[in-house]
């Protein structure tokens, strides 16, 4: 029997991370990946099979980086445990000291008639599938998406780009529902529709058929599309089934429940990524987020701490920080959106700002950038942003995020030092950021 | 005469956003700025105006958001004041009730003997001169650029783009020698050298002639250079002879002298940007950043609190913060870099990362990022920041600054929440802000 003192079980996001940060942080201890597949994808990186890599081989997450630090790898599926050992597929067994279980989420299949259908594809990260579903697209000429989330809306993106007609079904009134506020989701919907994508928003489907080597999907309210390739991303759902099989304290829709740092109910045993429960940064409440950086951070936190706490959180909770490109648009969210924040029942001002991304805006490749800020009502706390731009949106997202981790107020953004470059952001004058600050300050000056 | 509640004297970037701010922050008062020249022009994009942009006209500053807020212009210079009342050179006088001096720097004029010969230009503000600037770089095939800071390597990368032969001559032994440690002034030589230029780093330029037509650029050691036309920039110093002229107190090598909320020595006069004394945020030491985005930070400040101090400040003195983008590279900095953090005597710790900019890094527009970051060593707090890489510096470089300005720590770093996508980002596995800090993290771990 193989011993290790740290074993991770999955090789997606948390599990990289949680490896990386527990050989920096625990000198002389043995790591070990236990993972089923042989190949990681980048798992943001699949929508981009379609068109902009040239294969499902060029979305391969690198092991070199874990082997460097002297982790191990055992490619096999864990099926089950007792006390500090490991039940491998392969019939073997592996021993830990301190165990961290990212084995992440699992697609959701919708319960729709159909969906088993040959040529409906669920997108998930298994690389055989991918290839799979990368030649459908390639042979199709029409594809419908069903689900207009980031993955969704991603992959019409590069279907659109490779040539094909595409439709995306969502059923909410818009794309991206969960972390967008309507005026920015409305944004994309036109920019999608100028390439001749077919929205159905507010639309549910019922059912899929097959005529033929046609597929025809079917709506609630009675509208058919006839396609010859079906795309499912509805979102997931964590995947426990392992931690239940361990006794470990689970919420079966939420995930496997943990601390602050990231501890299971069982103390020398640890959880991170899509697989756990988290808790919004700034309510509290349980949220569904799944998001690779999200997991990243509480696997470097876990592989951390797993023998002693190190790295103390001075921030509680769960961020949700997104970023995509769609077309030549980026779009990104930090914390709270204005639906959120109804829902919650808070008081708050929003501030937005719209600026041209150079400056002077005479420079050939400057895009308009709209940011949208929403600020506490009276603690003044930054609750959460939008931003619409160009590529520039990928970082100025993440000055958001930062600052909202340190809980600044409209007053101390509007005190803020940045900086500025004619050719790489806003003018200073206006940087966006903060010139969306000041209109919040003034909603109470007046 | 004319009265207003708040007069601005100047309209570059600190007198401007101290108009925004304080219209915004003072509902029902007036606003009026005083400054000599009908048009401004973005100071930051001046290089710009040979190739990049069609013309100099290109780089006008707008007027519209100050003219839209009830602004008021009056273009006139201001030559002294009798208590609460302007002289102007018009003859006329301007009551106020509260004045901000927000009259920038004047490029220094390096004693070299020649420097005030046809052909030799010091790069200033002026949209006259620089139209003349622009004709004779047209025209020449040649240009030599004195001073290798932000705004002299600026100037020969858009001549380099423009098809000239460019030699920069900088007395220290790298380029942009005050924000970057050598290993990025290194990348940035590396960069102009393919490209043709001539660099002439560690070297002193002792006198320039003219020989019928031709410039003749004589070194300190014995070197020469012909060209067709000199463009200096050697940086800029304070304007304080109208703030002297006051009565105010003045460093006269420094700028005004102001206190945290840029108040003067006198009760009711302010003043903001390159014409006042700034101290280091870190060390408390005075320095002499000259930056538009400082400018406007402390313009807004001023604006804001000229009645009654409304943004108080949670964070003193001035962080500098930089970016440019030379070719395809860009390079930013914030905060203290490893010279000046050895120069004061602190102990400290250097973190570094070097990851693609996208993920994974088969996209076609990958660049490598550099990042570099210093922690002070028992404190653990970041002390500043450098980076190379692709357009994204211009934001990512201001990530750095807010986690500056907040007093993150190390393992705040690493706890940190950010979002990332495979078109805009890092990987969130290797996300170089934090993968860097890890790298700080674990020397001491060791």
């Amino acid at each position: 029997m193989k011993n290790f003192n740290i074993v991770i079980i999955g090789g997606g996001a948390a599990g990289v991370a949680a490896a990386i940060s527990a050989s920096n942080s625990n000198p002389g201890k043995t790591v070990a990946i236990v993972k089923k597949e042989k190949i990681t994808l980048v798992p943001c990186g699949i929508p981009y099979i379609i068109n902009r890599l040239d294969s499902v081989e060029d979305d391969i997450m690198p092991d070199t980086g874990l082997l460097n630090l002297g982790v191990k790898f055992i490619h096999t599926e864990v099926v089950g445990r007792n006390d500090k050992v490991l039940q491998l597929a392969s019939g073997e067994e592996v021993g830990f000291e301190k165990l961290i279980i990212a084995v992440g989420s699992i697609p959701v299949k919708p319960p729709i008639k159909g969906i088993d259908l040959e040529g409906v594809f669920i997108v998930n990260k298994d690389i055989d599938y991918l290839r799979g579903l990368r030649e459908a697209a390639k042979k199709a000429k029409k594809v419908v998406v069903i689900g207009g989330g980031y993955v969704g809306v991603e992959f019409a993106d590069e279907l659109l780009a490779d040539g094909k007609q595409v439709s995306i079904c969502e059923r909410f009134p818009n794309l991206l529902p969960m972390s967008m506020d309507p005026e920015f989701s409305e944004l994309l919907e036109a920019d999608l529709k100028l390439r001749k994508a077919d929205l159905r928003l507010g639309a549910s489907v019922s059912e899929i058929e097959k005529h033929g080597k046609a597929l025809k999907v079917k709506f609630a309210d009675g509208a058919e599309i006839e396609t010859d390739m079906v795309l499912v991303s509805v979102g997931a759902r964590p995947n426990v089934g392992l931690a239940q099989k361990m006794g470990l304290k689970v919420d079966e829709d939420r995930g496997i429940l943990i601390d602050e740092y990231m501890r299971t109910s069982e103390k020398d045993i640890f959880a991170a990524g899509d697989c756990v429960v988290k808790s919004c940064c700034c309510t509290g409440k349980i949220q569904t987020i799944m998001l690779a950086s999200t997991a990243c951070a509480q696997g470097r936190l876990a592989g951390a701490n797993i023998y002693s706490i190190k790295v103390v959180r001075t921030f509680s909770g769960v961020l949700g920080t997104f970023s995509t490109k769609i077309g030549k648009m980026a779009f990104g969210a930090s914390g709270l959106n204005e639906r959120q924040v109804k829902e919650i029942g808070m008081d708050y001002v929003v501030g937005t700002a719209e600026v041209p991304d150079r400056h002077p805006g005479k420079f050939k490749d400057t895009t308009k950038l709209f940011v949208k800020l929403i600020y506490a009502r009276y603690s003044h706390t930054l609750l959460g942003g939008q931003v619409k731009g160009g590529d520039s949106v990928g970082e100025l997202v993440n000055v958001l995020a930062v600052m909202i981790q340190n809980r600044m107020t409209d007053m101390e953004v509007d005190a803020l030092q940045i900086g500025t470059h004619p050719l790489l952001t806003s003018s200073p004058v206006v940087y966006p950021v903060i010139k969306a600050t000041a209109d919040a300050i003034v909603k109470w000056f007046k």
